[in-house]
């Protein structure tokens, strides 16, 4: 008989932020380039605390602060959730493919009907025509695409995870 | 015979950013808290210049600096796109109140088998389901729901539009 | 016992349209505006009876010659074939309902999935969407709808039942 | 780092259809045929002008004037669209070769479940299995095709993009 | 704690068709008017116990002897397969329903994404649509149908279980 | 260009089914064995027409009289409708193989999302499994498979065409 | 701005779980009646802490020792999963009442698909005809059901979590 | 012609199972363990009688008796129903494969859009996704899964065949 595994669960590491830690996130969630200054006088606390604080979220992982563009505004007109069905064996190696092409925004692994979900960001159809066909079903290990054009982009978040 | 309609384009803003533009855009998708004066100096131009244009950009919407947390790591570890099917004529409204969800990071109205894909951001499945069957399917047009749980998220930018 | 019945089927038209008929269609499908008299003599006949017969094709309704327009070229950027779904018992007053729509350039009953597939021709995205949700959507019987956007079209021609 | 692209978007060339042009295309949807004289009378212009202008309009490809006729007056009983998936890298090259198929009246790639999306036009069930079995899925690339056969057309238009 | 259920099989009757019965019905498989005296020289045995011996297999309800006409030969030239999905609560009572109406000549209820199989003979297209539209979808608890439309009958035999 | 086709349909043959053929047909329908001077008085026709009638019905093929037995009293406990797809190009073959196998009692080419509908009769689940995965699916052309089990046969006719 | 939730993740118990336990629980996996005195033997530990801590893992929900019977073996012939989708607001409240069937050995709620996914064993076919339109989709909330019938259980362990 | 089958029914062992064994079964499905003296006393029969009917019963394979363990409770997180496609003519093959892998605690042929169902019992997402990605999509003949992530067990029962 096979002897009975179980796993090793690593300490969780979400309750390490501290709620003062929170606090600046929050901050800079609204306003990436807040003076520190300005975050420390509200939140009472020293400006060298939240510079200390901040730089340790960004080492950690948990934070970073960059420049987000909108696509319709640089002239990418097309976007679409692009599902993606893998060979049987192929999966994880095209999905790392996949990430590589210039167009893709956004990919994840799902269990379900499509192996891959992926984000294309186009500027037209003849673009996303282009994209499907001649690089995205060019990857070996891609079975077939569906994909859902974009209508309208309702809510759009940076802040997840800390709501 | 109904009289012919064509429609009056607007002008498209995507051309008017100049590669200046671009060039600071790029260096704060790396570090949304670069110094103004560093970028400056790289592109060989005044610390007032990168600051008008930087502030141009984001009044315009085309660019806006963010603090971006990693869910995992805030103890969020169950994440899935949910397509969501709506009762005929109530597509925009439904889709509007599932955008105030705080579990939802992410909304959009697609052409194809979902009327609206949706991300969710969650601790565990409990707390997904909790999303799914006790807020998400009461909201009044939500007809059915189908989650595909991530397994991995394989690529994130944030630099849509800006390849 | 039902009585057997078996159905009077009508004498086909379609063998009624003679050879030369079909000569004169061929002309007018290269250019409807050909002039009878170009036609007659390519043909070796009377231009009275080109004019003759294509008065008669028409008033059978075999035949039109229409001008028709290119969408794309008239500001009609974003087309889609459309598959409605309908309520059990609403089929054939929806599909009539949805031919008065004027986004609509064709629509057909089918078996399969889809009861009714339309094509719809639409300025952009938000008009697709405005199409599908506002309008579409909104006739009594419609239960759901599934867009799939054009990308590029292949073949298009008006020789049906022709070649 | 990647450069940022942004697309030179081309002038689009539907708004320089000038009112004139809309209303002489107007009267040639009602009758392709029509007299330049009768819609230079109705229009208040010369026949020059219209004459003119209809050409510069078929030159610009934005219309055509053709004789079309109806499948089912010609003895061509059973019409279908059909659904086809090609293999995962021979989408476009499978569409080009299934629009050459003299039973095809259409052909489009979508995005969505399907690949490429064909209106066939056929005489009968067999002469329908024929193109399917025989011709269709022959073609390199085509994987599957799942047929909508039409029971009714309840709406056909060729005045796309004028409405 | 609920008692212990465990159903009490009827005896199974199958075995009960005695390998000259198998025999007699092989004959009348192949031709239903065969004579009786035919029979029972090939079997060796009386006229009487082969008239006996049908008479209890139609009683017992193994064995019915039919005409059985063609379809297609009698004007009917639109066959289909239809897949019937019904509200929760009204399967058995829609399928008795669907039943009765004259265009089926077959209906089960199935396990699977179909509640009832339901094969229909119609004379053509509009007879198909008038079906479906007017008669079918119009019976209580019917939700929605799909309908697979027959191109070639490929095996028809009415031999079942005794191959 | 090429040259217009239009098909000679062939006369159909459903009309020349005369109104006496049909009333012999349904005394037929009713009992296969019903003797011909019984049928001959009820018609007021003589013995010799309505054998000769019936003779000209078998060998046209609008009619046979069989021996038509019930599966499940036969021991035959488990029947299925089986969806098949195919390979691109093996239908027919693959079709015309399917129906050789025992099991199968029906099978029709349809258009939609099965290429080959087949009824399989089989004595219990062991012996369709074997039926699917050891015999059906090894046929060469044959993709996968989906069996819908039947629950109950609500209807079974075999009077096509004569309602 | 809502204030940041990260959630007090609470300690896992899995863990807690020690070497010693998981080897008793290799013994009753394999015999749920083998005397402790024998484990006892074999792990070189006292009957008494056997004992106790076989107590103990069944107190902390962690086991159960259980007479599981083969449904076959019982008369019951028919098995299906079942996939359930419900009305949107109706999902939990419909989970409990399938819970209560008698039919049911397993429900599970999950994403994807199929709001629920249900095991239910039944005599015959008949049995699961009545369990699925009788029982089951008359529960408030139960919109559609689609059985999988069970051909051969290939593997089935009681050993969950502990290979 | 083939000769008719029919099928030799072995004898259904159900029956076989007496008043008192099932009395028996009942007390063991609520505790494996109880003493045969207690459930002797409570029956009124002998402690022999209850010993050798249950070695009986387990001899014959309608009764085992087992520990079962909460994969939650043994740090198993995420567990999923995977439906399985597989490859025309390998899936018998495939199945006993897929039930050799240590994540399967289940798997069953099934009729319907899936081949085979597997339960799959892992630790988290990122195991899911090596089981899916690494070990199951490797066996030969296995062409695509599809996994529904388990959000709410809400019945399990080892009752089977017994209510």
């Amino acid at each position: 008989m096979e002897p009975i595994r179980s796993r090793a669960i690593p300490p969780r590491t979400g309750d390490e932020v501290s709620p003062l830690d929170k606090r600046i996130i929050e901050h800079l969630q609204q306003d990436g380039r807040r003076p520190f200054t300005q975050i420390a006088a509200e939140l009472g606390v020293s400006e060298a605390a939240v510079r200390a604080r901040t730089s340790r979220l960004i080492e950690r992982g948990i934070l970073q602060i960059v420049g987000v563009t909108d696509p319709l505004k640089l002239g990418f007109h097309q976007m679409a959730m692009v599902g993606v069905r893998c060979d049987g064996d192929k999966l994880i190696e095209a999905a790392e493919q996949i990430a590589e092409l210039p167009e893709v925004s956004y990919a994840v692994i799902t269990a379900g009907p499509y192996d891959v979900l992926v984000e294309a960001v186009c500027e037209d159809n003849e673009a996303l025509l282009s994209f499907l066909a001649d690089r995205l079903r060019h990857i070996p290990g891609v079975r077939d695409t569906e994909a859902f054009v974009y209508l309208r982009i309702v809510k759009e978040t940076y802040q997840w995870g800390t709501r």
